[in-house]
């Protein structure tokens, strides 16, 4: 079979995950978490070689670290799992149900989408998480994970499929892509995937988004606020502005500029400077911001618009809550951006005016995740309007469909000068 | 102003009536409607004018029914506004809140899109329905209607101005495009508008979807089915498929095939045969149907993936509900379906198994319908299983944002071995 028609089997078998019950969801999510005990020693074998293999090419050592699927991130992966099984199901949700007419019934329900195309960093436990996302909400999923990782994917996606075998639902519903050509296949699968999740670079994500016309659902950049109001408590400023550049400086929900207002701008700007400079951050300051604090490299055209994804800052001085808005709303990413401020109708204000998937008061970006808010797990954020907004867990991966249950009704019935009338009651 | 800066004026002036109070949105809404009144000679000569251009150039009497806007179309959607007053308010709806920890309260809320491209047929009345949505549910509305309504979408869109001018919001959020070279440049405006909708021929919706990286909404084709399951009640499945052809053969929602169990094909196809074409359909018919029916039309390779738009039908004999899923689900459009079967269980796995936006259990597809399904109105039917599916109203203009309250909280608390753990609580 050509990897086309692979793909296409995946979308045939996938009706079988689509029309399982919560408990054989379920069943293959535990099966799934005892393969990878049963298996073990081929996982750990195919991760040494991918250890080995990225000690070969000196690849740098924040992506070797990533690569490392060990006995501790294979526990990690099973409570994920766990606390996959533990959520409600995703399908089946009766989102609206209202009677048009005595014995006319409409509801709207949710349903999977069908096949999800997922092309990821080479981060082994991702494999795991994704898969187990897709399960549960009963979806067929094609994926391809970072090359540095492939040998470790192999081995835990043949343990997926072992796991999953001779059950009534069986593994066709996941399929492997190995190489980047099999990606370009998987653009043009128009009819057999219905969703493509890309997560890498900003160039990677832009690409897939112009060689695709299946709806893709991702971000392609982060570029995130932290706007210090004249009312902020300095304390609360600077720990936040900390933890929202420095906790995990490539992370999409770490901030690239800080926006202080002139008020405070004198006070708050040289102890948050110190602050940030004390975790190594490199500040780009504006003129103001260069004269309150030595040495800042000076901002130039085009900083306001860069995702530095390092331990880079720009701190840029405004003279309003308003021009803070009018700033984050022309150059940021529309992803997620925070306000500190003392006034509740100030956070208001801001929450209403910034366009972004995730505005938060008096708290770090950095929350901007699926587990932390509370989804199980997340496939991506997505900064698109449409669909899923923010972090994507299982419900951004269902669509709904609209049933509705007649006893012989007509339309004709309702219209012309003796229409009868619907009744439109409100059902749940 | 070049027609491209126009767009993005729209774009900034529709933040006032996406922060307008639901009072305020209403006040605009019944403002628009008292000012169709007042504007009554303007709108009606205007309407004389489409008029007698579509009788020099000898338009259909199908299209010159759909031109024109007398004092009974005004009634009618001067109710229509009223209709839409009376619904609640999709903006700011709590869709999810959950504490995450003790001061740290996550909540999502629907929000406008922001500005909505929408393509619509020469049909004036549309004009009014169109804004009337977009006003309600806080998004700007750039549109453009047939070209043979021009004189009087003018018209409304003038008075539509009038009535909103020197109000708070103002009428910054609504231009009327007037020509195609018009349309293109919407296309290319990705900033400034965030979904379009176009309504039209199959070809002009997929000339809409290939030419613009901006989401679009709607369907390109609506090849709907009926099908009749051999324990049906041969006379609520005839009324049905009259009803699903002949209601309004040119709408997307009317049935283009009737499938049929063998079982019953015998007794059931001379009946329902005899009563579509009391209707003046023309029958199209497989080798079976033609050995019960005389002078079908001989059904050819491709009958099963035309959209007829007309009063022309296919029938086709089937082995088993399967068999008729299957039929539906490589051949349908995606878009409603309906069987007829007097087992519920049958029923609901037709209704699992098709893969379509609304899927029907003893209903006429004609149902398909944003009025009908109780959406207040609906600017047009989706099969994308993206964002919205089905019948679009208010809320399928509605996107989310979540907001995050909190007093302080970072991220490194709730990280590493010491982690804090988190509440989630759901709150909603």
């Amino acid at each position: 079979m050509t990897i086309r028609e692979q793909m296409h089997q995946v979308k045939e078998q996938s009706k079988r995950l689509a029309s399982a019950s919560l408990d054989e969801r379920d069943d293959l999510l535990a099966r799934i978490r005892e393969g990878l005990v049963r298996d073990w020693s081929e996982i750990a074998s195919a991760n040494a070689e991918d250890l080995a293999r990225a000690e070969a090419e000196a690849l740098k050592p924040a992506l070797k670290a990533r690569l490392v699927f060990d006995e501790e991130k294979r526990k990690a992966v099973s409570m994920g799992i766990d606390d996959i099984i533990a959520l409600p199901d995703p399908m089946g949700k009766v989102l609206e149900k209202r009677e048009l007419d005595v014995g006319l019934v409409l509801s709207r329900v949710s349903v999977p989408l069908g096949v999800i195309g997922m092309v990821f960093e080479a981060r082994p436990d991702a494999l795991v998480q994704i898969v187990s996302l897709a399960v549960k909400s009963g979806n067929g999923i094609i994926l391809k994970g970072g090359s540095e990782a492939l040998s470790t994917n192999r081995a835990l996606a043949r343990s997926i499929v072992r796991s999953c075998q001779g059950t009534r639902v069986g593994a066709g519903w996941i399929l492997l892509l190995e190489n980047r050509e099999e990606v370009s296949v998987m653009l043009t699968a128009r009819n057999d995937i219905d969703l493509i999740i890309p997560r890498g670079s900003n160039a990677f994500v832009s690409y897939v988004m112009e060689h695709t016309d299946i709806p893709v659902l991702g971000h392609s950049s982060g570029i995130c606020h932290l706007y210090v109001e004249s009312d902020a408590d300095f304390k609360m400023a600077c720990a936040i502005a900390v933890d929202a550049k420095t906790n995990a400086p490539s992370a999409c929900n770490s901030i690239e500029t800080l926006l202080v207002n002139r008020q405070v701008a004198p006070a708050f700007i040289p102890m948050v400077a110190k602050a940030l400079r004390g975790k190594g951050v490199v500040l780009h300051g504006d003129a103001e911001c260069a004269a309150l604090v030595p040495d800042v490299v000076p901002c130039r055209n085009g900083d306001w618009d860069t995702e530095y994804l390092a331990s880079e800052l720009n701190i840029h001085v405004v003279g309003s809550l308003q021009e803070a808005v009018e700033h984050i709303n022309r150059h940021g990413s529309h992803h997620t951006d925070a306000i500190v401020t003392n006034d509740p109708e100030k956070g208001r204000m801001f929450q209403q005016q910034v366009d972004s998937a995730d505005v938060f008061v008096n708290a770090s970006t950095r929350f901007a995740d699926g587990y932390r808010f509370g989804l199980g797990a997340e496939v991506g954020i997505s900064t698109s309007k449409i669909h899923a907004r923010g972090p994507v867990g299982l419900m951004g991966l269902m669509t709904s469909k609209w049933l509705l249950d007649g006893s012989g009704q007509v339309v004709s019935t309702y219209m012309g000068p003796h229409a009868r009338p619907f009744t439109h009651k409100e059902l749940v």
